[in-house]
């Protein structure tokens, strides 16, 4: 068994590893921690967790490392780059971490996150969990930095357009996430009366972080630069991204042409279904699954792609992707303990 | 393994027999019949199945109960009774019936169905299907009349009273359930723009067809009479029953007393769990799962007891129990493929 | 044109006092004040107030009394005690309290919100905002205590058959109100991914606070005590309370006669509908409105009659009924200002 | 008064003239029509309309256009090119069409609409009912083609930028329909527990036939070819239309200058309200109202300008926008009877 903790296992994405973990065939976990929740058990705040499966949660210690195979980090941004040279030095313990803190290069980091970065030498050694693009690299990483939500989506919904060189800049990206992205704080954009029947939109323009980590890969694929245009937006759900990408192309293309790039890239990607010609992403098709689903087509008029993608925000956005990770790095089924299918209705 | 076939299967119950069989360890599913959708494939309908569990529908044929250990029968009520002779006749598959067609004796039926029996002499081989009373009947049973979502929630709110012959009627239960429990047939009660952010209710002032099911249980625990008043109404939320049931005590009783009668009976069982004192259920604690949640306490003002229960009607009120049913039918660990523990959020 | 202020409108039911005062075509609105938002504009917080309408919030003064014909006051339960007394003592203004303050007798209302009232000399002096139970005394009120939520969806659904003394306790009452009832603070509770397609409930077992103002209102008409059974839930909407009340009857009575007693008490009631038989309340025929809707009938099978009712719970449960009881004191159409229909999708 | 009829008051469009007109003072509604629902009256479809208000369907003739001055057409699209010839021999109401049949020259009505118009001659006498593009010619219209939801929507985003032709193609418009747009009829697609907390793509790649009715409009006004790449949506919500739009600048330009084009073209227009810079439309600031709201910024990192609308698609983008075009016909205030506020929360 593959010893396990989560670090910060109260908010919405640690629990979601929790939950995961729990059904896990090959993981034993031993500790989960919280700063604000010591000493309560976890069923107190999710009244879904049965009783089989409760934990304490317990307070947070660099030994961890030394006690288990596999350390999650599922807390805000900022506070893993605090904690990992620690933790690095206290144990052999692979580290999966999902916030944002090692997915940027330093300075671009510190450009998009308005603040240095404190553990700037780390970064270079940390490899970007998106193993339909970095299966390889993974396999042999200590430190994993899970991808975000967001560029998760994105970058699967056009990657194979990229690689194959096809489309030029600017991409139109527009997202809708699930209101569970902005975390288990209650605020006012929280607030069920607020977020129910609304849609609202936010960082706008070009600033949100998570840009640099998508043009990074897109680019990085397709071996030129490719800029984006993203705007988040927030829709009245609790799980799940929503994005529509729109690219040019750079030539006139079949749709059949386009449709065999997809295929070929995600014919051996387990959790990537391209959907058939004609077919596009329903939300609810993945909600509660690590699968993304992706559908697309040429809007002839305008040569331009258009790829729709569909994920869970809090599985294949974050928790489900971290413990695919974990299965490729301890040479597991990438798909152990993920396999369950969503409910329809 | 244990070869299985769900007659009915492109309505919301028989795809949720699909949905958990595709992940029961034990089970190989062999067909799946609709009347309306042959040679299409399940998937189609739900986006959320996955390719590997995908199947095609076929059409009905008797013949299944000898290519099958159990059948799974999800059909609109009345159906199951015009071919349960045949399939009996057919082979010794058990049968499993999530409709109402042979819950009532064939007299009760006909005065709450509004109809006649088809098939009045098979009524009384049948074994009610809610495990927590009647585990005993069902190891043997051939027909398994599946219990209703309403009569799953209502008596295992109460039954531990029923018992102890501690209330008195009438008990008042009001039962919210989600527009699931409709059925997949889009009505005008079912378009989304007519059932979000709205609460109706049906069948008011005692009569719903499920009353003389749950009379019939409890008055059976109680040894005496005890009546129900039973509003059914429906919330804006897809899955679950929520049910509030008032039921006046014979007698001044603590709470401790109340709390230790329903402890007694539900140590054993592992799908309920009573709920600390002080707590009360919330629906999304069991959404997606086969759990019932009981939280009980006592207004002493009026010396009434209340107990609330929460289900996910299309799991422990339908598809789920049925394959608890058959789990304790075929001697396997009453648990099996049914420990998916639900998410929150 | 009335002159009228509000204080604390930057709460759900001081807002929704601000919509509607909005359109009104009798009364200019002079004030509103915030404690925590003064000095911004109240179309900051709520995006649907339209320019033309727009305010900024100012701090509180009991002059305001001197400067208006009414005021409304829209605080947490507690603080309106501590100032209706200056209030008062600066002006002539009239007072309509949609708090608890001022709605029980000094001593039941220390045994209920379990601390000693502040101003229990003024109680005496104020109004209960009923209308439809108490116009005559309203006529004449200088301070109004706008009813509770609950209690004007309970007492609205029975009063007819406590009046004609038809009925015995124990009423059973299970209500469900929408997330806007907890208000507008953020927290677990309200939380979106929370309280979307969740039903949960608080305070049960006969400990919520509107109990003694339902029983008193209830036993008044009937003239012997009648002791209610309620449970108030949370259901995943953000306006309403659906209300269903069972309660015994005395003897056999037919539905013909307690339909004649029902549209005799409403008939010249213009805000409530008495629904023709077998047709029951949909929360959304009322939302946004400040109409009520009753629907009855009668479980023959256990003599109890069930009356159901629904409102919303920020405009009649709390907004439009206090500016119903602004009318009728201003001697203007008991309607003005109230007439919107409600939209439905 | 301004005598009034509807043809097809049963579905939602045609409803919400209903509710609308219901509330107009210089409006007297003398007739609403309904092929299925003829002789009952429509408060047995939606149970908001008030008893005063309330009306039975008749069946329709086209001497209505003889009895009123105006006539709403609220038909499925196709129908209304079947009626108005007559209508128009029959009296001299004007009509206003609510349907896309005179939205587009006959050619581009064939190719986008699959079927020849059967009143071509008729389609150059009608005048589009973008009243902020359009007043001029509204004042003495016959015949309004009111117009799209979609193009609504996405035209008032950036109609400012079109006509400073600062922009150029491709456009690409991602817009959020809430379920109501897909109409009254319950299908697959509208069955609440398909739709709730879910998201879909329909029309995809440039087919909708909303598509030509954008880009004449917005080539118009810049006298240049615009194209469109828009991609339609349904979200998990009832009313209203979300509208993300972005479009490359020809040049650099400063938000400063941006903002100012928008002020100057909507600043005497009543029902556009272009927000603060850094401040983006949320969908329920508008919904149940006849307002836009308009947000934009600039993506320096990619020279591309976004602008985001929120229209209520049943109001601003059907009802309300044809009761506006009313009011302009007629002479009357464009507000009147339009200036109801939305109910936040």
């Amino acid at each position: 068994m593959i010893k396990s903790a989560i670090v910060g296992a109260s908010g919405y994405s640690g629990a979601e590893v929790f939950r995961i973990l729990s059904g896990h065939p090959n993981v034993e976990l031993t500790a989960i921690t919280s700063t604000t929740r010591q000493g309560s058990s976890i069923s107190e705040l999710y009244q879904n967790i049965t009783s089989s499966a409760d934990m304490v949660f317990s307070s947070y210690s660099a030994t961890l490392a030394a006690e288990n195979d596999v350390i999650f980090l599922a807390l805000p941004h900022g506070q893993a780059m605090e904690i990992v040279p620690d933790l690095m030095a206290a144990g052999d313990a692979k580290i999966i971490d999902l916030s944002g803190d090692f997915r940027l290069p330093g300075s671009v980091y510190e450009s998009w996150y308005k603040k240095p970065h404190s553990s700037p030498s780390i970064i270079d050694s940390a490899v970007y969990g998106l193993s339909e693009l970095n299966h390889g690299a993974l396999l042999k990483a200590r430190l994993v930095a899970n991808p975000g939500c967001y560029p998760t989506s994105i970058i699967l919904a056009i990657a194979p357009l990229s690689l194959a060189k096809v489309i030029s800049e600017p991409i139109v990206a527009t997202c809708l996430s699930g209101i569970s992205g902005a975390g288990r704080a209650a605020t006012d954009l929280t607030h069920y009366c607020r977020a129910e029947s609304n849609v609202s939109s936010y960082k706008v323009g070009g600033t949100h972080q998570h840009i640099p980590e998508i043009e990074q890969w897109l680019s990085g694929l397709a071996q030129e630069t490719l800029k984006i245009v993203f705007t988040p937006q927030l829709g009245p759900f609790t799980r799940g991204i929503y994005s529509n990408v729109a690219a040019p192309l750079k030539k006139e293309t079949s749709l059949k042409e386009i449709d065999e790039l997809y295929r070929a890239f995600y014919d051996d990607k387990p959790f990537v279904k391209v959907l058939d010609q004609g077919v596009f992403p329903e939300l609810k098709g993945v909600s509660g699954t690590n699968y993304c689903h992706v559908g697309v087509t040429i809007d002839k008029r305008t040569n331009t792609v258009i790829a729709i993608s569909a994920i869970d925000n809090l599985v294949k956005g974050a928790a489900g992707q971290a413990i695919q990770n974990m299965n490729i790095i301890f040479g597991l089924d990438e798909t152990t303990g993920l396999t369950t299918m969503g409910s329809m209705p």
